[in-house]
């Protein structure tokens, strides 16, 4: 490559010259959410992933190093990310272009940062995979933690507002056409069951995602070899337990096997983040049609204003929610595409595909979760619209009931008379009155005609989502 | 639309003489495997979600008619897919053109068949989408029971396969190159680990798949006034209990809501079998490579010739399954894109998008998975060749041993020159027997260059796997 | 394979028995418009593929079968297929699996429909892709024809449609929120914009599909001998020759070089058909949109309508047309994803994927296309809800216009007061003459606040379009 | 949201200490590669579109301030970034947040930049759309210019690799087995072709990348009426006149409308920047199938090693190449899908999913390709492996030629039995000989057996590629 081209890589000292690529310009919808998965997360992963490794070794009695490279690189518990990094992300990342990953040219600067006495401890045993693949299962760990949160909090609030507005009828729409009454609070209570399933699949993915740790081709020989050597024959079963020992240092689960190109822990995950998207995408979608002007049932509280339209009030969470929501299925496809092309013991190509785009999905979930919830805090309802729409087809809004229980009274034939003569603008009250009155009918229109008694079971299924009951 | 571009649609009679789109000619993957998801197979769907209504509606005490209807239609018990339809998918297809969904035509269908004082028990108090949504869980159920079978297949296939090969070293390949050894056993637990936990996941996404009924908007206000109008005001608690009952008749799981707009129940199963698709898909990566012309460690047992050229044992089964991987993810984000875009009470389009999406998706796993079940039984290892390429590297493929175990004892640098040397040809087993007489160090390499005796762990992990031990 | 499994495959006769998988009960969006791409139009592309092949070596001089095999197998001119195929789409369906492909089989079939003395005259010097890639081109080129003319035709009726609302003010909308004026022909406009540049490319990329023809490994060295070995060695450039001659008789363009694994054609193709469905995806969008109760400026032709819903106009075609534009991008990246995986000579997977997805885009932009050319067709505006929709900011939807024009007359504080109480209700137009007043402006409002006097360079944009000029 | 949730977001001071997120740490392939498309360079377009919108003014008479903005903000001619901005990215990028998009925060940070008198020049007439759009052609044309220089470099470097090894035989492989012959010079002939395929394709594209401008909903009213109000009524035709000024400013092509819901100058530009790193993929894959241990025909020239594996050769340029090529049609796909749904006249959703999308899609062609012509320019070929593994199939890799040269002399039943006598490993030629002396046949084998000369027109199609000939 010319030189020209690539002057911040292979120059000595120019690295801090690179101007970072994305600090959110191009991405409001995660502005303000993107702290758990920035390279500076993700780097002090990597350094947690090593540290934990010689914390690991430590509980298996090869751990003289322990305390001192703890110390070093600020450890802070299990599960929690290093705090003394000693290590820069930008030189890492020219690093990696050599080496094809951050993880080599990570152990090289965490070995200089550490007294020459200390560095055979760092790496012990294990691959680049191991560390990347267990950073990224930490970094998500925690990332998915407070989708977990944000998803929990809109629940709340959508709970709150389903229970509020329980019994307030509204149109129903299928195809973009009036059909039938429902009511504000069970369109809520359908994104609350919706959100609350795909919380429930993110914890419980969540719970599941493992720790790496197989050795360069997954069969741990360097690690039993390395245990054997150091700590003698009777350390047969070390190796073994490793793996498990590593995880309880980070936080995760204990792998079953080395999952080197076995990947449902990266598709599962990714699969559980889409769906919150879908779930909170579905909300956004919703309450960007209800925010139309000619619609205006509900708005967002923080709707933004345009100085030269001030009569706009554009529903931008929703909007940028979408925005999420229509990215990130292809993410998770990208997912498993390289799952399903995984070959050999690493493969070519595949794996290294995976790192931009789960790091991507998790933001996005981050962003598009944070937004729904703050959304669902200061939605706001317009009364007098929902009853206005609701009141737009001159009441053939509940022309479905009037087939089940009118028909039966003034004959077929004579409802679909009425029908067409109030498709056409006359009265329906009226026409359905003088109907009963021929028909000799003298049980009266009752609340045949209010949309608000022909709301079916909303109120009971409300009350059943709210209270989290099957 | 002029009359000579859409003929058969319009036309009175004509509609069987329309070409089945496809019969299979460009999905060899499928072929064989197709029938559960045939639009025939789908039809019966229909036609037995209808049925399971009336029968659901008998249940409640409005069942004069589901005898009759029942045996009209052939219905099969539970689960089971009616067998006596009496509607014609084609005529139905066309009739789906202006309805937009073939459920309005099938209830026409329907209702022709039967006497006329049995009409009116069909479809009651349903929408199309509790139809056509219930008739696609009830085919995925049977399609995904299926899945099950084929995996389970092979999951006992590659056990017996793993342990066969327990002990066998081979070469582990990263990034295209040889690393350390590895054993044919162990590559075939990690694919058996794979299949299996996709395996797992989709059983329990099986079992949660729900049934729909909603009626118009999800509030199942006409299926309460009918129970109302037909069965007395004493019927008030009947329209709840009826979606379970449905549910029960279908064999599927009772829905918490109707899930018109939340539609999880399609998105997980199609992530499930996305996640069965991508673990053969690996099994079939691998497969694929290890039978190239200059590797030929594995062979299809049916590989495919070629007469012109007899030199070829093509992997079929691993081409058609790798198409089959390459192509499922996209399907799987198809149905994340319809999902994160339902709106209102019924969208528009969305929904629509999933049908064929999701047929292909359980089409695919179908075949992909049975064609890997087969495979996997015919799997042969060549000996030879497993062993000629373990020793391609002039034992380097276990320099990292050497660097473990020999470096403490000749020095780190004279083992770099050994290595160096190695590489240009020299032999490795002279060369370390030399290295140690000069330390002065009489143990002997030993099993040092024994790529066997660096397996690791590999055995422990083929025998985890194989017992299915965490 | 368990015989049970996949007993119509190996059976002798039962193969007549399998149902086909689609004939299009799932997919209303193509009903109609399927037939240029069915799988029986498939199998005569291959053995047109076939025939066309037996021509061109006629051209070379090789050519004694050739009128007796274009009488046999129905040859029908360069470009058209043959019409009597001797071959059954099912049972190729059924060889394609051991092979891997449906020309294996087809090979078989075509010579057992000859007389021996022709047999040696079919697949000449060909290998399985040759023929497969040149079919599929065969059948991209018609049915891409006719996505031309139905594109086309939209763009006739929408040029028409544009110029006829040309100068109908209307409310314009930036998510979801009344902005500013436009126009109903400048919203029609600009879907004839985005059809026609969709049209234009398609076009193009369809003058430019390649026939495919190189032999086993794309040196056409079979070809090159064949020529030799019958031709004597006069014929030392008739290989060079083939392809050309050979898309000549396919009404293909000449390939540069065999394309095995440089799918550009297939890519190109594909991007050119998601943009067509793009371009009438928007449409639909805007169309679904425009219909909704709430609005209802715009509806379609045909909506569909509901017995028991008579107040429901359904937007179907505009539904449909969506369903495919929400599909289409996904398609068009799997072949993408097949493309660039292409390895080796002829890849192991990525190949196969791109069969039936290239038929299902070229499937669904069919259909997308055809519907929406109908939908444009009956297209229809309710100009009373144009206007009320216009209103119903209360004037406020010309305020970009007042602070630009009247803000330096009255003082932008001024204005921003009135903008304030218009947003409260109060009457806009009494507020403005007020304000002119109180600024002893005699100049009046005069058409301030008519937003048909506020649509910009509308009428302009929509000749430019209506006319075709950039 | 709780305040500690998006502390940088809402503080006052603390936005410079949030991190960025993303400096490359997890995408090797663009590191070095990145500078085109950082938030920074973004930010460059931003401001250059909003100065360019000054000078078009100022072309259209009124342009008293566009000297003092161009210097202001470091103006450095057609088609250049601005050199002085003067606005932060971080600030921006949380102002966006409410706003929905970085332009409403610009507007502000550039007039605070001017002297009072200045700040209505800015931004005049313009909508947010019209400067993210433009600002993202600018950023696009400059990144495509640079992907383009990258694949004319690897065209010239793959030139001169086909015409090197031209004539060089080696196995063709299909379906991972080998077929017949080919030559090195070929393979990377087709690389070449599928490249300049590319590089032509995404030329066209970018010579028709349009600048935006249409105003608050594309109808250039606010232009229209500040000509009017500011240059007087002669200025009837400044309006239409000012997209092409503005667009000739920014080295853009003029728009032939606004295109703010008419997405293909987005989508097409996508699809020829997957379809580059398409072209690039292919060529990665092939080398690092070819650069396997078994195989080892290629090998990149700077080949990532191992310190404790030195037998390795990782293929890194390629592997990463490879995880651009899975990701970059999920990229373009989400494009599509943002594309066909444009509704309205700005959608809420799909416009602000395009931003990241496209920015990261250009990263990656960029990264693919650079890596693609540095991993040209260093390709090896081992010869000695090429002989061997063409000789690998004892001499079948002739089969093909044998059954057309060869059965017409002995027989084709006697050509079965030798081949089938090769396959188990008896020598070839001595068969080959034994029968054509058993035949009566003294023509001898001549070079029958010679892969190097059963190479068909492979010389004559490097020839062609390498000239550019069609």
């Amino acid at each position: 490559l010319p030189s020209d081209e690539r002057p911040d890589v292979h120059g000595s000292g120019a690295s801090h010259t690179r101007a970072p690529v994305d600090v959110g310009l191009l991405s409001p919808v995660t502005v303000g959410f993107d702290e758990p998965v920035t390279d500076a997360a993700f780097l002090a992963a990597l350094v947690t992933a090593e540290v934990a490794l010689t914390r690991a070794w430590a509980d298996a009695g090869a751990g003289e190093a322990k305390d001192e490279i703890s110390a070093r690189f600020g450890w802070a518990g299990a599960g929690q990310p290093c705090r003394t990094l000693s290590v820069e992300a930008d030189a890492l990342a020219e690093g990696s272009v050599a080496a094809g990953n951050p993880v080599i040219p990570l152990i090289a600067a965490m070995k200089a940062a550490l007294d020459p006495s200390l560095r055979d401890a760092i790496h012990r045993g294990a691959t680049s995979q191991d560390i990347l693949d267990s950073a990224m299962m930490l970094l998500s760990r925690r990332a998915a933690a407070r989708v977990v949160d944000h998803l929990t909090q809109a629940e709340g609030a959508l709970a709150a507002f389903a229970s509020a507005h329980r019994d307030q009828a509204a149109a129903a729409r299928t195809l973009t056409q009036h059909a039938v009454p429902t009511t504000v609070g069970l369109r809520a209570a359908n994104w609350l069951l919706g959100v609350r399933r795909a919380r429930t699949r993110l914890e419980a993915v969540s719970a599941d995602l493992p720790a790496q740790l197989g050795g360069a081709a997954g069969t741990l020989a360097a690690l039993d070899r390395l245990a054997l050597r150091d700590l003698g024959t009777e350390a047969a079963g070390v190796a073994e337990g490793l793996p498990a020992a590593f995880a309880a240092e980070l936080g995760l689960a204990p792998p079953a096997a080395p999952w080197h190109t076995t990947r449902w822990p990266v598709t599962e995950l990714g699969d559980a983040l889409v769906q919150a998207i879908d779930a909170v995408g579905v909300l956004a979608a919703d309450v960007a049609t209800l925010s139309r002007t000619e619609i205006g049932e509900l708005a967002e509280g923080a709707g933004g204003g345009s100085s030269a339209m001030p009569q706009k009030r554009n529903p931008t969470a929703s909007v940028l929610i979408r925005s999420a929501a229509i990215r990130a299925p292809h993410l998770g496809a990208t997912l498993h595409t390289a799952s399903a092309l995984a070959v050999d013991e690493r493969p070519d190509g595949p794996w290294h595909a995976e790192w931009p785009t789960l790091r991507e999905l998790l933001r996005l979930a981050l962003g598009a979760t944070g937004n729904a919830s703050g959304l669902v805090d200061g939605l706001t309802v317009d009364d007098a619209a929902v009853a206005r729409n609701l009141a737009l087809t001159g009441g053939l809004i509940v022309s479905e009931r009037l087939s089940i229980e009118l028909a039966p009274r003034i004959g077929k034939e004579r409802l679909d008379e009425i029908l067409a003569a109030a498709l056409e603008g006359e009265d329906l009250r009226t026409l359905v009155d003088a109907a009963l009155r021929q028909a000799g009918d003298e049980g009266g229109a009752g609340d045949l005609l209010d949309p608000a008694a022909y709301t079916g079971l909303a109120a009971t299924l409300v009350d059943r989502a709210v209270e989290g009951r099957p």
